[in-house]
Protein backbone atom coordinates (compact mmCIF):
# COMPACT_ATOMS: atom_id res chain seq x y z
CA UNK A 1 0.00 0.00 0.00
CA UNK A 2 3.02 2.39 0.58
CA UNK A 3 5.89 2.50 -1.71
CA UNK A 4 8.04 3.73 0.86
CA UNK A 5 7.79 4.51 4.68
CA UNK A 6 10.18 7.23 6.01
CA UNK A 7 11.19 8.00 9.78
CA UNK A 8 12.33 10.99 12.09
CA UNK A 9 15.13 10.28 13.81
CA UNK A 10 15.42 12.67 16.80
CA UNK A 11 12.43 11.64 19.44
CA UNK A 12 11.24 8.89 16.72
CA UNK A 13 14.00 6.60 16.56
CA UNK A 14 16.32 7.77 19.64
CA UNK A 15 15.64 9.79 22.40
CA UNK A 16 17.07 13.45 21.63
CA UNK A 17 14.97 16.44 23.33
CA UNK A 18 15.70 15.16 26.74
CA UNK A 19 19.13 15.87 26.31
CA UNK A 20 18.65 19.07 25.49
CA UNK A 21 16.26 20.03 28.52
CA UNK A 22 18.61 18.25 30.77
CA UNK A 23 21.64 20.51 29.73
CA UNK A 24 19.86 23.52 29.78
CA UNK A 25 18.72 22.08 33.04
CA UNK A 26 22.52 22.36 33.87
CA UNK A 27 22.81 25.25 31.95
CA UNK A 28 20.46 27.47 34.41
CA UNK A 29 21.94 25.63 37.62
CA UNK A 30 25.77 27.04 36.37
CA UNK A 31 24.21 30.71 36.28
CA UNK A 32 21.76 30.60 39.18
CA UNK A 33 23.67 33.43 41.29
CA UNK A 34 23.04 35.51 38.50
CA UNK A 35 19.09 35.09 37.75
CA UNK A 36 15.90 32.48 38.34
CA UNK A 37 16.25 29.25 36.83
CA UNK A 38 13.04 29.78 34.58
CA UNK A 39 14.22 33.41 33.06
CA UNK A 40 17.57 32.34 32.63
CA UNK A 41 16.02 28.76 30.53
CA UNK A 42 13.14 31.47 29.06
CA UNK A 43 16.36 33.58 27.72
CA UNK A 44 18.42 30.26 26.55
CA UNK A 45 15.25 29.48 24.28
CA UNK A 46 14.74 33.15 22.83
CA UNK A 47 18.29 33.21 22.02
CA UNK A 48 18.29 29.91 20.43
CA UNK A 49 15.10 31.20 18.15
CA UNK A 50 16.86 34.10 16.97
CA UNK A 51 19.81 31.95 16.32
CA UNK A 52 17.81 29.48 14.10
CA UNK A 53 17.56 31.69 11.10
CA UNK A 54 21.70 31.55 11.15
CA UNK A 55 22.49 27.92 12.91
CA UNK A 56 19.84 26.18 11.65
CA UNK A 57 19.12 23.04 14.13
CA UNK A 58 21.53 21.21 16.23
CA UNK A 59 24.55 20.87 19.11
CA UNK A 60 27.00 22.96 17.65
CA UNK A 61 24.33 25.58 16.95
CA UNK A 62 22.83 25.30 20.86
CA UNK A 63 25.89 25.54 22.26
CA UNK A 64 27.10 28.51 20.71
CA UNK A 65 23.55 29.68 21.90
CA UNK A 66 24.54 28.95 25.55
CA UNK A 67 27.48 30.68 25.48
CA UNK A 68 26.27 33.57 23.82
CA UNK A 69 23.11 33.69 26.43
CA UNK A 70 25.62 33.22 28.98
CA UNK A 71 27.62 36.21 28.23
CA UNK A 72 24.65 38.30 28.22
CA UNK A 73 23.10 37.28 31.48
CA UNK A 74 26.16 37.55 33.44
CA UNK A 75 26.77 41.42 31.93
CA UNK A 76 30.18 39.97 30.39
CA UNK A 77 31.40 38.61 33.43
CA UNK A 78 30.61 35.08 32.46
CA UNK A 79 34.23 32.99 33.65
CA UNK A 80 36.99 31.21 31.37
CA UNK A 81 36.21 28.22 33.75
CA UNK A 82 31.92 28.42 32.95
CA UNK A 83 32.62 28.87 29.19
CA UNK A 84 34.86 25.72 29.35
CA UNK A 85 31.91 23.97 31.17
CA UNK A 86 29.55 24.75 28.15
CA UNK A 87 32.22 23.52 26.02
CA UNK A 88 32.19 20.28 27.88
CA UNK A 89 28.57 20.00 27.59
CA UNK A 90 28.12 20.83 23.98
CA UNK A 91 31.21 18.26 23.19
CA UNK A 92 29.23 15.52 25.78
CA UNK A 93 26.14 15.80 23.95
CA UNK A 94 27.54 15.38 20.50
CA UNK A 95 28.95 12.12 21.69
CA UNK A 96 26.42 11.05 23.82
CA UNK A 97 25.30 7.27 23.66
CA UNK A 98 22.68 6.81 21.25
CA UNK A 99 19.54 5.61 23.30
CA UNK A 100 16.90 4.32 21.08
CA UNK A 101 13.19 4.35 22.20
CA UNK A 102 11.36 1.34 23.29
CA UNK A 103 10.47 -1.47 20.51
CA UNK A 104 12.87 0.58 18.00
CA UNK A 105 15.22 -1.98 17.41
CA UNK A 106 12.80 -5.04 16.68
CA UNK A 107 10.10 -2.97 14.73
CA UNK A 108 12.41 -1.22 12.06
CA UNK A 109 14.00 -4.58 11.75
CA UNK A 110 10.70 -6.01 10.99
CA UNK A 111 9.62 -3.57 8.68
CA UNK A 112 12.17 -3.71 6.52
CA UNK A 113 11.87 -7.20 5.46
CA UNK A 114 8.13 -5.75 4.44
CA UNK A 115 9.17 -2.33 3.02
CA UNK A 116 11.41 0.24 1.59
CA UNK A 117 12.42 2.49 4.47
CA UNK A 118 14.20 6.31 4.78
CA UNK A 119 15.58 7.46 7.60
CA UNK A 120 14.34 11.43 6.77
CA UNK A 121 15.50 14.22 9.55
CA UNK A 122 16.55 17.16 9.51
CA UNK A 123 19.43 19.26 11.79
CA UNK A 124 22.72 18.73 11.56
CA UNK A 125 24.16 16.93 8.41
CA UNK A 126 27.60 15.25 10.55
CA UNK A 127 25.85 15.42 13.81
CA UNK A 128 22.54 13.00 12.40
CA UNK A 129 25.14 10.95 10.59
CA UNK A 130 26.90 10.10 13.18
CA UNK A 131 24.06 9.23 15.21
CA UNK A 132 22.55 6.79 12.45
CA UNK A 133 26.31 4.77 11.98
CA UNK A 134 26.26 4.52 16.14
CA UNK A 135 22.32 3.76 16.27
CA UNK A 136 23.00 0.40 14.75
CA UNK A 137 20.16 0.95 12.66
CA UNK A 138 21.69 2.18 9.11
CA UNK A 139 21.67 -1.50 7.89
CA UNK A 140 17.65 -1.13 7.77
CA UNK A 141 17.41 2.43 5.61
CA UNK A 142 17.42 2.19 1.75
CA UNK A 143 17.93 6.12 1.45
CA UNK A 144 19.07 8.50 3.99
CA UNK A 145 18.06 12.21 3.48
CA UNK A 146 18.94 14.60 6.43
CA UNK A 147 16.89 18.27 4.90
CA UNK A 148 17.97 21.68 6.79
CA UNK A 149 13.66 22.38 7.51
CA UNK A 150 11.02 19.90 6.87
CA UNK A 151 8.40 21.78 5.02
CA UNK A 152 5.77 20.61 2.17
CA UNK A 153 8.19 22.10 -0.48
CA UNK A 154 11.21 19.37 1.05
CA UNK A 155 8.82 16.43 1.37
CA UNK A 156 7.63 17.02 -2.25
CA UNK A 157 11.34 16.87 -3.90
CA UNK A 158 12.61 14.12 -2.01
CA UNK A 159 9.01 12.22 -3.31
CA UNK A 160 10.45 13.45 -7.00
CA UNK A 161 13.66 12.46 -6.42
CA UNK A 162 12.94 8.63 -5.24
CA UNK A 163 9.79 8.77 -7.89
CA UNK A 164 7.49 8.24 -5.50
CA UNK A 165 3.52 8.61 -5.61
CA UNK A 166 2.52 11.00 -2.44
CA UNK A 167 -0.63 8.90 -1.76
CA UNK A 168 2.02 5.70 -1.68
CA UNK A 169 4.05 7.60 1.11
CA UNK A 170 3.95 6.72 4.29
CA UNK A 171 6.31 9.35 7.38
CA UNK A 172 6.17 8.38 10.69
CA UNK A 173 7.13 10.76 13.59
CA UNK A 174 7.02 12.75 16.71
CA UNK A 175 6.32 16.31 15.79
CA UNK A 176 3.35 17.47 14.21
CA UNK A 177 5.19 20.68 12.75
CA UNK A 178 7.87 18.54 10.88
CA UNK A 179 6.43 15.08 10.55
CA UNK A 180 2.74 15.07 10.14
CA UNK A 181 1.45 18.77 9.03
CA UNK A 182 4.03 19.27 5.86
CA UNK A 183 3.33 15.70 4.76
CA UNK A 184 -0.49 15.99 4.71
CA UNK A 185 0.04 19.17 2.56
CA UNK A 186 2.60 17.61 0.30
CA UNK A 187 -0.21 14.66 -0.61
CA UNK A 188 1.20 11.88 1.44
CA UNK A 189 -0.11 10.09 4.78
CA UNK A 190 1.38 10.54 8.20
CA UNK A 191 1.16 7.97 11.39
CA UNK A 192 2.11 10.68 14.79
CA UNK A 193 4.00 8.86 17.60
CA UNK A 194 4.29 11.57 20.51
CA UNK A 195 7.48 11.64 22.81
CA UNK A 196 7.51 12.17 26.46
CA UNK A 197 7.90 15.74 25.79
CA UNK A 198 8.53 18.30 22.62
CA UNK A 199 10.71 21.32 21.98
CA UNK A 200 8.54 24.53 22.12
CA UNK A 201 9.47 25.52 18.90
CA UNK A 202 7.94 22.25 17.60
CA UNK A 203 4.94 22.87 19.34
CA UNK A 204 1.56 23.89 16.49
CA UNK A 205 -1.48 25.44 18.16
CA UNK A 206 -4.77 23.28 19.13
CA UNK A 207 -6.88 24.25 16.41
CA UNK A 208 -3.93 23.88 13.51
CA UNK A 209 -4.79 20.09 12.99
CA UNK A 210 -8.49 20.44 12.79
CA UNK A 211 -9.58 18.48 9.39
CA UNK A 212 -6.46 16.77 9.32
CA UNK A 213 -6.21 13.11 8.71
CA UNK A 214 -3.79 10.85 10.26
CA UNK A 215 -3.23 8.05 12.95
CA UNK A 216 -2.03 8.55 16.09
CA UNK A 217 -0.01 5.80 17.90
CA UNK A 218 1.17 5.44 21.42
CA UNK A 219 4.56 3.55 20.01
CA UNK A 220 6.14 2.54 17.30
CA UNK A 221 5.27 -1.27 18.42
CA UNK A 222 1.85 -0.43 16.85
CA UNK A 223 2.83 0.67 13.82
CA UNK A 224 2.95 -3.43 11.97
CA UNK A 225 -0.39 -3.94 13.27
CA UNK A 226 -1.86 -0.33 12.28
CA UNK A 227 -0.29 -0.90 8.42
CA UNK A 228 -1.54 -4.94 8.29
CA UNK A 229 -5.29 -3.09 9.21
CA UNK A 230 -5.12 -0.62 6.84
CA UNK A 231 -4.44 -3.20 4.55
CA UNK A 232 -7.22 -5.42 5.04
CA UNK A 233 -9.82 -2.65 5.12
CA UNK A 234 -9.08 -1.76 1.82
CA UNK B 1 31.50 12.93 -23.24
CA UNK B 2 30.06 13.24 -19.58
CA UNK B 3 26.73 13.04 -19.12
CA UNK B 4 27.31 15.40 -15.79
CA UNK B 5 29.84 18.04 -14.30
CA UNK B 6 30.18 18.60 -10.39
CA UNK B 7 31.55 21.26 -8.97
CA UNK B 8 33.22 22.02 -5.37
CA UNK B 9 31.61 25.00 -4.08
CA UNK B 10 34.16 26.71 -1.24
CA UNK B 11 36.61 28.27 -2.91
CA UNK B 12 35.64 27.01 -6.32
CA UNK B 13 32.56 28.84 -7.25
CA UNK B 14 33.19 31.41 -4.13
CA UNK B 15 35.49 32.77 -1.88
CA UNK B 16 35.46 30.63 1.45
CA UNK B 17 38.90 29.83 2.73
CA UNK B 18 40.12 33.80 2.56
CA UNK B 19 37.15 34.31 5.05
CA UNK B 20 38.38 31.35 7.77
CA UNK B 21 42.26 33.09 7.66
CA UNK B 22 41.05 37.01 8.37
CA UNK B 23 38.83 35.24 10.98
CA UNK B 24 41.95 33.65 12.42
CA UNK B 25 44.27 36.72 12.00
CA UNK B 26 41.78 38.58 13.93
CA UNK B 27 41.41 36.07 16.48
CA UNK B 28 45.67 35.84 16.87
CA UNK B 29 45.61 39.83 17.28
CA UNK B 30 42.84 39.54 19.93
CA UNK B 31 44.54 37.67 22.22
CA UNK B 32 47.98 39.22 21.38
CA UNK B 33 48.59 40.29 24.68
CA UNK B 34 48.85 36.53 25.65
CA UNK B 35 50.95 34.73 23.15
CA UNK B 36 52.60 35.31 20.19
CA UNK B 37 50.27 35.36 17.03
CA UNK B 38 51.58 32.88 15.41
CA UNK B 39 51.78 30.42 18.42
CA UNK B 40 47.90 31.33 18.67
CA UNK B 41 47.05 30.32 14.98
CA UNK B 42 48.93 27.10 15.28
CA UNK B 43 47.22 26.09 18.37
CA UNK B 44 43.42 27.25 16.81
CA UNK B 45 44.83 24.84 13.92
CA UNK B 46 44.83 21.98 16.48
CA UNK B 47 42.00 22.55 18.24
CA UNK B 48 40.57 22.79 14.70
CA UNK B 49 41.76 19.64 13.34
CA UNK B 50 40.68 17.94 17.23
CA UNK B 51 37.22 19.03 16.58
CA UNK B 52 36.74 18.04 12.90
CA UNK B 53 35.60 14.52 13.90
CA UNK B 54 32.85 15.63 16.61
CA UNK B 55 31.97 18.96 14.95
CA UNK B 56 32.61 18.25 11.21
CA UNK B 57 33.22 21.06 8.44
CA UNK B 58 31.84 24.77 8.92
CA UNK B 59 31.97 28.05 10.80
CA UNK B 60 30.15 26.95 13.43
CA UNK B 61 32.72 24.07 14.26
CA UNK B 62 35.20 26.84 13.97
CA UNK B 63 33.71 29.37 16.07
CA UNK B 64 33.73 26.82 19.00
CA UNK B 65 36.87 25.85 18.49
CA UNK B 66 38.00 29.90 18.06
CA UNK B 67 36.25 30.05 21.83
CA UNK B 68 37.73 26.73 22.98
CA UNK B 69 41.30 27.79 21.78
CA UNK B 70 40.48 31.43 23.85
CA UNK B 71 40.05 29.54 27.27
CA UNK B 72 42.80 27.82 27.19
CA UNK B 73 45.13 29.88 25.70
CA UNK B 74 44.54 32.71 28.20
CA UNK B 75 44.32 29.88 30.98
CA UNK B 76 40.74 30.59 31.36
CA UNK B 77 41.48 34.79 32.07
CA UNK B 78 39.36 35.67 28.94
CA UNK B 79 36.60 37.76 29.18
CA UNK B 80 33.27 37.95 28.40
CA UNK B 81 33.73 40.39 25.72
CA UNK B 82 35.98 38.83 24.16
CA UNK B 83 33.75 35.67 24.08
CA UNK B 84 31.19 38.06 22.76
CA UNK B 85 33.77 39.46 20.27
CA UNK B 86 34.59 35.88 18.59
CA UNK B 87 30.99 34.72 18.78
CA UNK B 88 30.29 38.20 16.77
CA UNK B 89 33.26 36.89 14.00
CA UNK B 90 31.12 33.57 13.71
CA UNK B 91 27.49 35.68 13.36
CA UNK B 92 29.52 37.72 10.92
CA UNK B 93 30.85 34.64 8.91
CA UNK B 94 27.51 33.09 8.33
CA UNK B 95 26.46 36.03 7.08
CA UNK B 96 29.08 37.02 4.70
CA UNK B 97 28.34 38.63 1.25
CA UNK B 98 29.16 35.66 -1.17
CA UNK B 99 31.98 36.80 -3.19
CA UNK B 100 31.92 34.89 -6.60
CA UNK B 101 35.34 34.28 -7.90
CA UNK B 102 36.21 35.97 -11.13
CA UNK B 103 34.69 34.45 -14.13
CA UNK B 104 31.89 31.94 -12.63
CA UNK B 105 28.64 33.76 -12.73
CA UNK B 106 29.20 33.55 -16.73
CA UNK B 107 30.96 30.07 -17.18
CA UNK B 108 28.28 28.52 -15.12
CA UNK B 109 25.72 30.05 -16.95
CA UNK B 110 27.39 29.15 -20.21
CA UNK B 111 27.68 25.32 -19.49
CA UNK B 112 24.67 24.98 -17.57
CA UNK B 113 22.95 25.68 -21.41
CA UNK B 114 25.03 22.49 -22.73
CA UNK B 115 25.28 19.88 -19.84
CA UNK B 116 23.82 18.62 -16.49
CA UNK B 117 25.46 20.68 -13.60
CA UNK B 118 25.63 19.14 -9.89
CA UNK B 119 26.74 21.54 -6.88
CA UNK B 120 28.72 18.70 -4.58
CA UNK B 121 29.93 20.31 -1.47
CA UNK B 122 30.95 19.01 1.89
CA UNK B 123 30.93 21.10 4.85
CA UNK B 124 28.13 22.24 7.17
CA UNK B 125 24.09 21.59 5.56
CA UNK B 126 22.40 24.52 6.70
CA UNK B 127 25.07 27.04 5.65
CA UNK B 128 26.20 25.54 2.56
CA UNK B 129 22.38 25.57 1.10
CA UNK B 130 22.55 29.62 2.61
CA UNK B 131 25.20 30.42 0.35
CA UNK B 132 24.12 28.63 -2.39
CA UNK B 133 20.99 30.66 -1.89
CA UNK B 134 22.63 33.98 -1.78
CA UNK B 135 25.05 32.95 -5.05
CA UNK B 136 22.38 33.53 -7.07
CA UNK B 137 23.31 29.98 -9.22
CA UNK B 138 21.09 28.21 -7.82
CA UNK B 139 19.27 27.76 -11.13
CA UNK B 140 21.98 26.39 -13.10
CA UNK B 141 22.57 23.43 -11.05
CA UNK B 142 19.88 20.49 -11.62
CA UNK B 143 21.13 18.54 -8.17
CA UNK B 144 22.85 19.84 -5.12
CA UNK B 145 24.72 17.00 -3.21
CA UNK B 146 25.77 18.84 0.33
CA UNK B 147 27.90 15.76 2.38
CA UNK B 148 29.98 15.54 5.02
CA UNK B 149 33.09 14.12 3.94
CA UNK B 150 34.37 13.83 0.04
CA UNK B 151 35.74 10.36 -0.06
CA UNK B 152 35.97 7.85 -3.00
CA UNK B 153 32.66 5.75 -1.33
CA UNK B 154 30.54 9.29 -1.25
CA UNK B 155 31.47 9.77 -4.55
CA UNK B 156 30.51 6.24 -5.39
CA UNK B 157 27.31 6.99 -3.54
CA UNK B 158 26.47 10.04 -5.61
CA UNK B 159 27.44 8.06 -8.75
CA UNK B 160 24.80 5.45 -8.02
CA UNK B 161 21.86 7.58 -6.43
CA UNK B 162 22.09 9.95 -9.99
CA UNK B 163 22.43 6.84 -12.44
CA UNK B 164 25.67 7.98 -13.33
CA UNK B 165 28.52 6.15 -15.29
CA UNK B 166 32.02 6.51 -13.66
CA UNK B 167 33.50 7.48 -16.94
CA UNK B 168 31.29 9.98 -17.75
CA UNK B 169 31.23 11.76 -14.43
CA UNK B 170 33.67 14.70 -14.05
CA UNK B 171 34.13 17.16 -10.82
CA UNK B 172 35.56 20.33 -10.92
CA UNK B 173 37.27 22.00 -7.75
CA UNK B 174 39.93 23.41 -6.05
CA UNK B 175 41.05 20.47 -3.77
CA UNK B 176 43.23 17.87 -4.06
CA UNK B 177 42.40 15.74 -1.72
CA UNK B 178 38.63 16.20 -1.75
CA UNK B 179 38.00 17.01 -5.60
CA UNK B 180 40.67 15.26 -6.96
CA UNK B 181 42.07 11.94 -5.57
CA UNK B 182 38.71 10.83 -4.34
CA UNK B 183 37.15 10.92 -7.66
CA UNK B 184 39.89 9.57 -9.30
CA UNK B 185 39.89 6.53 -7.12
CA UNK B 186 36.02 6.49 -7.61
CA UNK B 187 36.52 5.91 -11.77
CA UNK B 188 35.66 9.50 -12.38
CA UNK B 189 37.73 12.61 -14.17
CA UNK B 190 38.91 15.73 -12.25
CA UNK B 191 39.90 19.19 -13.35
CA UNK B 192 41.78 21.21 -10.44
CA UNK B 193 41.47 24.58 -10.47
CA UNK B 194 43.63 25.57 -7.41
CA UNK B 195 42.51 28.70 -5.19
CA UNK B 196 45.18 31.58 -3.91
CA UNK B 197 45.24 29.53 -0.22
CA UNK B 198 44.66 25.91 0.57
CA UNK B 199 43.84 25.31 3.89
CA UNK B 200 46.26 23.34 5.82
CA UNK B 201 44.04 20.33 6.59
CA UNK B 202 43.05 19.82 2.36
CA UNK B 203 46.65 19.69 1.59
CA UNK B 204 48.41 16.46 0.14
CA UNK B 205 52.12 15.47 -0.17
CA UNK B 206 53.74 16.42 -3.35
CA UNK B 207 53.59 12.64 -4.35
CA UNK B 208 50.72 11.23 -4.10
CA UNK B 209 49.14 12.86 -7.10
CA UNK B 210 52.05 10.64 -9.07
CA UNK B 211 50.64 8.41 -11.59
CA UNK B 212 47.31 10.31 -11.36
CA UNK B 213 45.77 11.46 -14.46
CA UNK B 214 44.10 15.09 -14.15
CA UNK B 215 43.76 18.34 -15.78
CA UNK B 216 45.15 21.43 -13.77
CA UNK B 217 43.07 25.00 -14.87
CA UNK B 218 44.46 28.00 -13.97
CA UNK B 219 40.28 29.62 -14.04
CA UNK B 220 37.51 28.16 -14.58
CA UNK B 221 37.04 30.27 -17.49
CA UNK B 222 39.38 27.71 -19.30
CA UNK B 223 36.88 24.73 -18.47
CA UNK B 224 34.16 25.08 -21.77
CA UNK B 225 38.01 25.59 -24.28
CA UNK B 226 39.02 22.50 -22.24
CA UNK B 227 36.03 20.46 -22.52
CA UNK B 228 35.58 21.41 -26.69
CA UNK B 229 38.96 19.97 -26.84
CA UNK B 230 38.74 16.76 -25.22
CA UNK B 231 35.29 16.87 -27.18
CA UNK B 232 37.23 17.03 -30.73
CA UNK B 233 40.21 14.72 -29.27
CA UNK B 234 37.72 11.56 -28.98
Amino acid sequence: MFDLIAFDADDTLWHNETLFQATARDFAALLSSHHPAEWIQERLFATELKNLGHFGYGIKGFTLSMIETSVELTEGRVTGAEIQTILGWGHAMLQAPIALLDGVRETIAALAREHRLMLLTKGDLFDQESKLARSGLGEHFGAVEIVSEKNPRTYATIMTRHRLTPERFLMVGNSLRSDVLPVLDAGGAAVHIPYATTWAHEQVPADAMAGRTFATLASIRELPAWLAARRRSR
